[in-house]
């Protein structure tokens, strides 16, 4: 049976994907002390033990929800002459296709506590500065933030406020009108 | 005692100023329905009887933080060729001095149930919408959207995920560099 391995996989993959997108959903709703396994295992549609098999423990899901480095390996995949466009569209095309986004889950830091900090710890380093890196020229730190400002208020508008203009255009148009913000930033000033 | 009437309108402004403030930091971290009015009173220092003086009842202060009209009224106080500075000192100079933002509230749309709707509604007829009866040209409620999602996206780097950079910089400095590209929204296309 050389067919059942994969199948096996995909299952796997889709209930840890599944894990993830509760613990999301709840995290973006409750503070992280009042999130149970339970409430996690219900909401993704598995047992609380499937959880611990994947994830150890509670807390050791909440800091793979709270880590961008996977969502950021794709978000910046891209050459910076074609990086602007490639991120909004990155934006745009998890919001509209997965009702995900690679960066948004830091709006709900205030709701963590002292997990909040590690959030905006992991957002600095994973995120802003990551971008940072790719860029040359002056103020590359204050330019990369600029640029995840652009991407972050795209998010919330898209996925928190709903806003009914930019869901119902079409992306490349939003590309289009979007993307020239975000290179501004990603070239030093002439 | 003519001056006494000044003193107490003070006074009364300064209670009615701490109680929303205090409910806003509660609904960026609690659902709508766990938050009590000692909660509230605590926080702002004020006894709960002086909060239903002010505002009635739970549901009346609620529905006044989740009402955009009054700072609204200032972040579109500006002639069209001025607006897109103005609206971006207005996120920066509000976080920097006050730690509060005109419209960054929406965020925490997700965690109020029905009343998200509510603001998710306040926020398209009283923020994007209008602006976007300011603009002239084609497409100009999506890019009413596009320019609000820019001041969102400040106003999340700067309150929520505290990047360093944008809050170390001078203000002026941001407005230059990121005003821009709001204006670019406000204007048709060429």
């Amino acid at each position: 049976m050389t067919t059942a391995r994969p199948a096996v996989r995909r299952d796997a993959e889709a209930s840890r994907a599944a894990i993830v997108k509760a613990a999301r959903h709840l995290l973006a709703r409750h503070a992280h002390g009042d999130i149970t396994l339970r409430a996690i295992a219900d909401r993704a549609g598995v047992s609380p033990p499937l959880i611990l098999k994947y994830f150890g423990n509670k807390d050791a899901l909440f800091a793979s929800v709270m880590d961008f480095e996977a969502d950021v390996d794709v978000l910046l995949d891209a050459p910076l002459e074609e990086l602007g466009r490639h991120m909004v569209r990155c934006v745009l095309s998890g919001q509209s296709e997965r009702g995900a986004d690679p960066i948004l889950r830091i709006v709900f830091a205030p709701l963590h506590g002292a997990q909040g900090d590690i959030l905006r710890a992991n957002f600095r380093t994973q995120v802003s500065e990551r971008l940072a890196a790719r860029l040359s020229g002056t103020d590359a730190g204050l330019r990369a933030e600029l640029a995840v400002s652009l991407l972050l208020g795209l998010g919330v508008m898209y996925g928190i406020a709903r806003g009914p203009q930019v869901r119902a255009a079409d992306i490349e148009a939003v590309v289009d009108r979007y993307a020239p913000a975000v290179e501004a930033q990603l070239v030093p000033s002439a």
